[in-house]
């Protein structure tokens, strides 16, 4: 744990935490990471906690109650996943109108419940509250082996992103045009898969730093230039773009590429790999976690992040939260 | 951790509980004790998370946003406490009104710090975003060197209770008659101060179950009666009272001690002892953490709560949350 300010990229939200921590002092540690890691004598502790709410991350027409706690658990748990940590358990802290009935409740908790199925890890604790709209906090609790911190990239390294990026994003755009998403988007949006065994795997082999991809490409590269104290190039051609993408960025008139580097909530991994990490490497690592791998940039001496489309720098905006 | 049905006391709110409980299955893990308790090689990680909704938990008029960080942030803490558990951080997930001010979240975050001060501790990572209503979700994550349970009761077991009672409730029935509570009531409510350094000597001591009075003794000590499998009758006229409370109850119409055993969020401490405890241990526990430590009760074989007011069995209801 290090106190001090967060080293995180610009935005609103940031310059927000920011200011917490200049509140908090001396009291707060180690804010700024996609977790908290607590040495307990042996076991490195991973601890990060997630809130969603109603109409703000999701609404209640576009998921189902099932879904609502899969997708509230797995924002929480693609947190340990980005420093390489596997959950131990998580706690679920629910906030229901005073009209929801017990069975809408039992379905967001089986939610969580068939995606600790998948993860592995228990609900280990939880409150229960009425509130105007349905508010869903799950903190995660895991064990790293070898964390990754978000601050360790070097000159040198090699951008890799897992997964394909863009999904989450083609179904909202779809959902808030008024339209049913792609059954494969709306899938990202509604169950995302945490990237817990990537991670893992990526950290055993040497990760430099990661983060996962909840606010966009765009903006979470930027946290990685901050906290590492590199430059970092991504050439947004070589993106691995979700299928789902080319309809909905055309009929919204952005490059499918700009679209899927935009976009929010993928929860997809973002690593710098250290230069002896080779292409068979990648070919390994997609063996072992039945995901694509995809070299995207590099990091050099310096600051910032430059984002190019064909060699031609672009700007795109972190997908921000507080709205 | 063990599985299966949550023993609690009676109640809707639990009957939640039970019933999400059943909707995991085999993923929920201890759930109904105040903590989570998680053994990592040598240390026992006590965790548990409290959420806290404007106009359910705290209204706007009567707290100021310093008070609100510090009562929310007290409510999780006070669960450490109650299995014995010391602090090490508390991770922050906060929801406000689009219409809040920067400052107003750096007030609500100060008064968590201040609390920290107290209770030692520090900030490890958090969420924030826009909700209709101030939201805050704190979960605690604490160690503890001989962690005591609700099951542990055993018959021969007398049963204590740490400062007084009632006065947390004593502000707020004044609030909602719509005058200014007397400030010794006011801070009960506004700036509780979790038990820590009470619990842990209690656990030291060889305290067989404990319980933070969160809900109110009256619904508090059904839970301990179900999780340990045993009858509890409770004196209310041993109660320890708070000062702000004769003036209220009087004029509600209710007896202080039956007043003071239904009110809730008083944050105090519920243990039942061994036989072996005497009264002069209960001085040398007032020396050490500078409150009051009052026998007022006895569990035998059975189960069930009585209550009993100078003799004669009496009904408490407890403090429903869910509301």
């Amino acid at each position: 744990m290090t106190t001090g300010e967060p080293r995180l990229g610009p935005g609103e939200e940031f310059d927000r935490i920011r200011s917490l921590a200049r509140a908090l002092g001396s009291r707060a540690a180690g804010l700024g990471d996609d977790c908290a890691l607590v040495d307990l004598g042996g076991e490195i502790l991973a601890a990060s906690t997630d809130l969603s709410i109603e109409n703000v991350h999701f609404r209640r027409d576009w998921l189902s109650f099932d879904e609502i706690g899969w997708r509230c658990a797995a924002a929480a748990l693609s947190d340990l996943a980005a420093v390489g940590a596997m959950p131990i358990g998580v706690l679920t802290a629910i906030g229901a109108p005073g009209t929801s009935v017990q069975s809408e409740l039992d379905q967001v908790m089986s939610g969580v419940g068939a995606l600790l199925d998948e993860t592995g890890g228990v609900v280990l604790g939880g409150d229960l509250s009425s509130s105007p709209v349905w508010t869903v906090s799950v903190t995660v609790l895991g064990r790293a082996r070898r964390p990754v911190l978000r601050s360790g990239g070097k000159p040198g390294d090699s951008v890799w992103v897992t997964g394909s990026l863009g999904g989450a994003r083609a179904a909202l755009e779809t959902w808030l045009g008024g339209e049913q998403p792609a059954p494969s988007s709306r899938e990202s949006f509604a169950r995302p898969h945490p990237r817990l065994l990537a991670g893992v795997w990526l950290a055993d082999t040497g990760a430099s730093a990661m983060i996962d991809l909840s606010d966009g490409l765009g903006g979470d590269v930027r946290h990685l230039s901050a906290a590492s104290g590199v430059a970092i190039t991504i050439e947004l051609s070589l993106l691995p773009v979700h299928d789902g993408v080319p309809d909905v960025a055309r009929r919204i008139g952005e490059d499918p590429r700009v679209f899927a580097a935009g976009g929010g909530e993928d929860y997809e991994l973002l690593a710098l790999l250290p230069p002896e990490f080779t292409p068979a490497m990648a070919q390994r690592f997609e063996a072992h976690a039945g995901i694509g791998l995809a070299r995207v940039g590099s990091v050099e001496e310096g600051a910032g992040v430059r984002l190019l489309l064909d060699g031609t720098p672009v700007e795109i905006a972190g997908y921000d939260h507080f709205r």
